[in-house]
């Protein structure tokens, strides 16, 4: 039932960004800001769409809220997979950006996508308040630059340098920027969208993204490279500090489940129509990447 | 009396965006942010004050519609000047970003001003009505992404492997992606402040900036390298079609200053309100870089 709703979801935001991107001029950076945004899990997107529902907001203004988060997303991937950057070649099992074009085609269609995601969020078709448009705008853009996502990328090349592997205070504080405020953000968007306070689903994602992080850390040291369609333990190599070298394999098992335990509470006031935002909580730390 | 207005904007404009960026986390990419926007003409922010003022425009909001531009102009000037992009080591006489720093800050750095463009339009402090504050997000989004300046970075990429010298349609296509639109949206944006027509501002803004680029061609043949700040005669040497390779040096010339005529010619609606604007018009056929 969840993998179903997952799919669907996957098929209209793939759908939305089609569309969306399918109205802009044709050009190499267009074809790479497709190329770019396609695939992934769709979680950030979904995360919008389902909290969302939960205030009863027209699907077709979340599934937009979830087509700008994913284009910021893409960008962020396409910046970070550079040779200065994290120089990843591959990206979901396929070359990256800068391998299939180059490095220049690489800069702009990260740019492109993160403007592109500012004017998903406030076109008319996004909500027909222009107020609410705004805030989404001025949230995603707190959640994704110098004060937030920006500044997690920094701390994290910042930290490849540092005289001592970070402490898990700031490793936590590095990836609630770096990963965690993409996810808070569209938890908020849907109650943004449905002029309902954030706060529970604010504290729900805050949870979810620690989770998510350590998980991916786990991932690290027990995944399947095939299925995670990159070099993995890169990390671990790089002699960074990681959520499973400072706490050990097992105790980050158990962080990770006591954090999904905390996101599902913080769902008590929804009811059982918060039982998917459950389920996408169980599904961060129990998929295979 | 011109000189004076610009120099007083220029302050201003410094001023708002050092009270927005000291209020960012502290990190090199924020050291980097202050560094990238600081100098510069200022021509583009000085635009959105002197349109908004024509309608009465409250100059706090006006001042922060044309902070915005200017880091969007920042950021694209630092992605810009990257060693896979234009590969400049100086820009107005400074070591560039990735000089000073290294790339990967300077892609991060450019990211985050970008983001801070859209953060600074959509917050509050920039127009009560949320209405008008998204609208300045979807109008700099489509000037800035890939319908506009991206649009216009790719096809200037494109024309340096191009079989052919471009034509002058080409050219002055690719320059009103590339140079133009983020000189119209400033003039776009005082109107959408001020609650009025932008057409004949937009007609303006649009005879400036292809006069804009004109000059600047004639700069590179004409200019002296060291008010420029920058290495010139770089296209030329390129091989790459410019005004003055497809129009001669004294037609580019007549041209430039047929379109500040043009450009004055459409402020007609606003009486002696423009002159400042008049002058911006005829400051950027005259300047010196």
């Amino acid at each position: 039932m969840f993998k179903q709703d997952l799919s669907a979801a996957q098929s209209a935001l793939q759908g939305c960004l089609d569309e969306i991107m399918s109205a802009l001029p044709s050009s190499e950076v267009m074809a790479g800001m497709r190329y770019a945004s396609a695939g992934g899990k769709r979680l950030r997107g979904f995360l919008a769409m389902e909290t969302a529902r939960l205030f009863d907001v027209d699907p077709a203004h979340a599934l937009r809220a979830g087509a700008a988060v994913e284009c910021l997303h893409a960008y962020s991937l396409v910046h970070d997979d550079m040779p200065c950057m994290d120089d990843d070649a591959l990206r979901r099992g396929q070359p990256t950006v800068h391998v299939k074009w180059d490095e220049a085609t690489a800069v702009l269609v990260g740019d492109a996508l993160q403007t592109l995601a500012f004017e998903i969020l406030a076109h008319p078709d996004t909500h027909p308040d222009g107020a609410v448009r705004a805030q989404l705008c001025l949230t995603l853009a707190r959640a994704s630059g110098a004060e937030g996502m920006v500044l997690g990328q920094a701390q994290d090349i910042a930290a490849e340098t540092a005289s001592a592997p970070l402490t898990l205070d700031q490793i936590t504080e590095l990836q609630s920027n770096k990963t965690g405020a993409l996810l808070v953000w569209p938890c908020e968007a849907g109650a943004i969208l449905g002029g309902a306070d954030p706060a529970p689903l604010v504290e729900y994602a805050r949870a979810l993204g620690l989770a998510f992080q350590i998980a991916d850390d786990v991932l690290d040291v027990e995944g399947d490279a095939i299925l995670a369609g990159k070099a993995l333990q890169k990390d671990a190599d790089a002699g960074k500090a990681t959520f499973v070298s400072l706490l050990g394999l097992e105790a980050a098992k158990a962080r990770a489940q006591s954090l999904i335990d905390e996101a599902c509470a913080a769902l008590q006031p929804y009811g059982p129509r918060a039982d998917t935002l459950r389920d996408i909580a169980r599904y961060v730390v129990t998929r295979d990447r």
